[in-house]
């Protein structure tokens, strides 16, 4: 065995995470040596300057190590310094009895230190707010907090990716730019490259003018001209090789004179055709918009590959500023064909239980964390989702214990009534309160739900069904989509849509049609739900929304 | 052991791949029932009509099952269209001694039929070029090729996945949206909120006029009317009461004319100020644009978290009509704390070499058929460079080449010339005939690369790194970071960069900066490479370029 701590692959370091992370907590490595990086949590100097103590943070971990140095190895006082970058070399040994950690380092040599002034270093070792952290993403990464948010966060993703990759499902790239306007254009942004278009020919314009109507008056005459010497010589029958060279310039002119009439035409500004905007001069020559789901499109993926889930960011231009909704998020959206709403929440519930049980096996010293920092109870929430069937009812069932709960003096904000969607406060009655589990609720009003659910039997439900669950209510939202012909036409008519734009979609119905159904899963919701965390801003690493998109 | 196939989880059918997909293609099953759906690739009808061979394809894996189906479960003229949906029910059996296939349904019962006309269908059974299919996005992926990219697609995803998590590195999700116009904002696509909001603020202004000046003259009037009502109350000393009521009427009156005189403002149109666009008014309260590149906000997490890396959507809004180049394109980006260009260089051969292994283990049905078909040595090229040691060369040393062989009479298209970078052809020559095996150059003049790679200390060179590989050229390119804030400086100021939009940047240098590298992979080139496939919009699902962004 080597009297030496491996370093991690691609680097000159030790990950702290293989020393304090194993099941002995480091104490069996004692006595090897190891290169550590990492930057100070905190510090501070003991014995009369004579050596430091520092917590060292490599973000591998929840966890620090503990290293120990002495004053001759380095300037002790820019090492103290919380944020301070250090790369050391040493001996690991196991610490004095009754000390918290396991196992730690005493250096004997500095590599590296990237100090920080104390003064001016924004992240002070005293707690900041969630909230004031906001104001620098590009640093609140190294706080306990948001790192623990980004490994939770990747644990998710990859719990996602290995769920749905061992049930047979493939990952597809639905598009981010998307010429389908699903859901109305007023919700969307608009991608576009017509300002700079705009702000390069007009700088253009400026450095070389566009020809006036007396130029091209000019150039016409030129034309005239040497239209008159072509006849002249064709009239005198005068030598091929002098008439086609004749012909040639006057070709040459012609050419000029339609050159300079289209740059006449420039426009400086935004362009516009019959009082609009004329976006057949914008890049993709359409309006283009960012996607707000990539449920549609995947579906044409599902009706050729049975099982397919998107995972991506979607956008939303709505002018919201509450804690729940972002500009920018990201949706997990699987899609299988043969299956029916059954099936579809037979998956959703098995999914959400993956996610819940990969945490507690994968993350729990960060979900400790969250747990002694921000919600006592975020731990058993997951055991108990992991474990417990969901409770299923159907909307009419929903709405009838609602109103039994308002007759037994329950107070909501939003009346209850069939035909009408479920309020938030609803939602988070049914599984907080009334059930304290997740609820799936199934079967709605087809007027409150979009045209491509399925239709039930009785033409007044549609096929859909949300997960709610105890903290965020809503999860997922799903349906079957409806796949026949006559009735998704039908559903359009009756909801007033336009079938042009959809015509893609419904060759899906035209052509082999299959029974599937899907659902999304707002990913950032999975964190809130996880973390307990309050506010969305804070478990999505570059957070957008109304008048904030920094880096 | 039952005598049915199970079913797959989440639907109510049999996935292809579990049956033929098996060591034994299947025959073991011989004797058990089976529900099976999918899409007709092939059907015939048989025996004078009285039953009907169908070749039955669910995109589960390339391979189809074979059916029968008696004349008398179903109308066999209908179900023998290529493209039909099928699910039926039957008994799997041996066929006859001979037969390709090692398994086959014998069907007992028609479930479902999503029918075809064949006279409308626009993807016949004769094949046709990948070049027409991109007219049909929503249709496409039911044909061979393209279920088989999507397969490939989805295995180096997933694979990409499992090699940055086996090593420690975190998924972050870099911003779609930015600020940060960090290569120029003229190949940026803009994103907005401004046409959406002029159009709401016309039709607006539409069904409800803006005040005239005569509107809001009318409302000052009043105005002066109530101030005076309220002084003569004041000065005839008169009910407090009177008095407070009439002082709430100038008030409203006052907000009136204020309301008035801020709607007579209202311009249609875009808004401007000083001559300009005005931002300000924008979604985001400023420009904003789709990414281009993740790497330097995913660098803001690696000097926390010390491994870390993105995948995920950029955008480039070029004017290139190539088979090379797209406007919308996914790359993988890690970046690594603690490492330098050698590690760099090494995490990328060994990510390229993981993702070759992982096709050849996980993919090689879809592998043959890309041989077969489309590159006859696509999979000795992954079974190469999974296994061969990376040629490295410094920039200086590939121009020396190059040079080489220009005297020994090689033309090139473009010159060869140090200071200048290589051209697609210089690429391709290394990698191709030279060394025909993975290059990876390195350190190149510092005047062709970015600000951002750490400069060498011969002061003429910067850390770079492209790794080169047969059929595609460029795959990956890289660098180590300046980590040094003052070297950083002077770059920026060589370069002629404006500081201001970097602080944030410059601020991973100023606290606590470490030494960093990271490269970028060019997802789609990864397919080209594995696939051999000549066209980039083959390679993803809804390929995005000048003039088109179909669905």
């Amino acid at each position: 065995m080597s009297d030496e701590v491996p370093k991690a692959e691609f680097s000159d370091s030790v990950l702290i995470k293989s020393i304090i992370r194993r099941e002995d907590g480091g104490s069996g490595l004692a006595g090897k040596k190891a290169r550590i990086g990492g930057w100070v949590k905190t510090g501070r100097k003991a014995d009369k300057d004579a050596f430091a103590f520092l917590e060292l943070n490599d973000g591998s971990c929840a966890g620090n190590l503990q290293v120990i140095i002495d004053a001759s190895l380095a300037d002790l006082g820019q090492l103290v310094q919380t944020g301070t970058c250090v790369v050391v070399e040493g001996h690991l040994k196991l610490p004095p009895s009754g000390a918290k950690q396991k196992i730690e380092l005493r250096a004997e040599e500095v590599l590296h230190v990237g100090p920080v002034d104390p003064a001016k270093y924004p992240l002070p070792k005293t707690r900041l707010t969630l909230e004031s952290l906001r104001d620098f993403v590009h640093l609140r990464s190294r706080t306990n907090t948001i790192s623990a948010v980004a490994r939770i966060r990747n644990a998710l993703a990859y719990a996602t990716h290995t769920f749905f990759n061992k049930h047979g499902f493939l990952y597809v790239h639905t598009p981010i730019v998307t010429t389908s306007d699903c859901e109305g254009a007023g919700e969307m942004f608009q991608v576009t490259t017509l300002f700079s278009e705009a702000e390069r020919l007009e700088k253009e314009l400026i450095q070389n003018p566009p020809p006036t109507e007396a130029d091209v008056e000019a150039a016409k005459l030129v034309v005239q001209e040497k239209g008159e010497v072509v006849s002249q010589l064709k009239s005198a029958k005068a030598d091929k090789k002098e008439i086609s060279a004749a012909v040639a310039e006057l070709k040459k002119a012609k050419e000029n004179v339609s050159k300079l009439e289209e740059r006449s035409k420039l426009q400086p500004g935004i362009p516009r055709k019959d009082g609009k905007v004329d976006y057949t001069k914008d890049f993709f020559a359409r309006q283009a918009f960012l996607t707000v789901s990539g449920q549609l499109q995947v579906e044409s993926y599902a009706c050729a590959l049975s099982r397919v889930y998107t995972f991506g960011p979607t956008f939303r231009a709505e002018n919201s500023h509450t804690s729940r909704h972002l500009a920018e998020f990201w949706v997990v959206e699987p899609e299988i064909a043969f299956a029916d709403l059954e099936d579809d929440m037979k998956c959703a519930e098995a999914y959400v239980k993956f996610l819940c049980r990969w945490l507690l096996d994968n993350c729990l010293e960060d979900m400790e964390f969250m747990a002694d920092k921000f919600d006592k109870g975020c731990i058993d929430r997951l055991k108990m989702v992991a474990s417990t069937p969901f409770i299923r009812l159907t909307y009419t069932e929903a709405v009838e214990i609602l109103e039994e709960s308002v007759q037994n003096g329950k107070k909501f904000e939003k009346e209850v009534e069939w035909g009408i969607d479920l309020a938030s406060g609803h939602e988070r009655y049914l599984t907080e309160v009334k059930y304290q589990k997740p609820v799936i609720v199934y079967n709605y009003p087809k007027d409150i739900k979009a045209f491509y659910m399925r239709l039930n039997d009785d033409l007044e439900t549609v096929a859909a069904m949300d997960v709610l669950v105890p903290k965020v209510g809503e999860l997922i939202g799903g349906s079957q989509r409806e796949e026949r012909y006559d009735v998704i036409q039908q559903r359009l008519e009756e909801m007033d849509l336009p079938v042009e734009p959809y015509e893609w979609y419904i060759d899906l119905r035209r052509y082999g049609t299959v029974k599937h159904a899907g659902f999304g899963l707002g990913f950032e919701r999975m964190i809130l739900f996880a973390t307990g965390l309050e506010n969305i801003r804070d478990v999505i690493p570059f957070p957008r929304y109304p008048g904030r998109a920094d880096l």
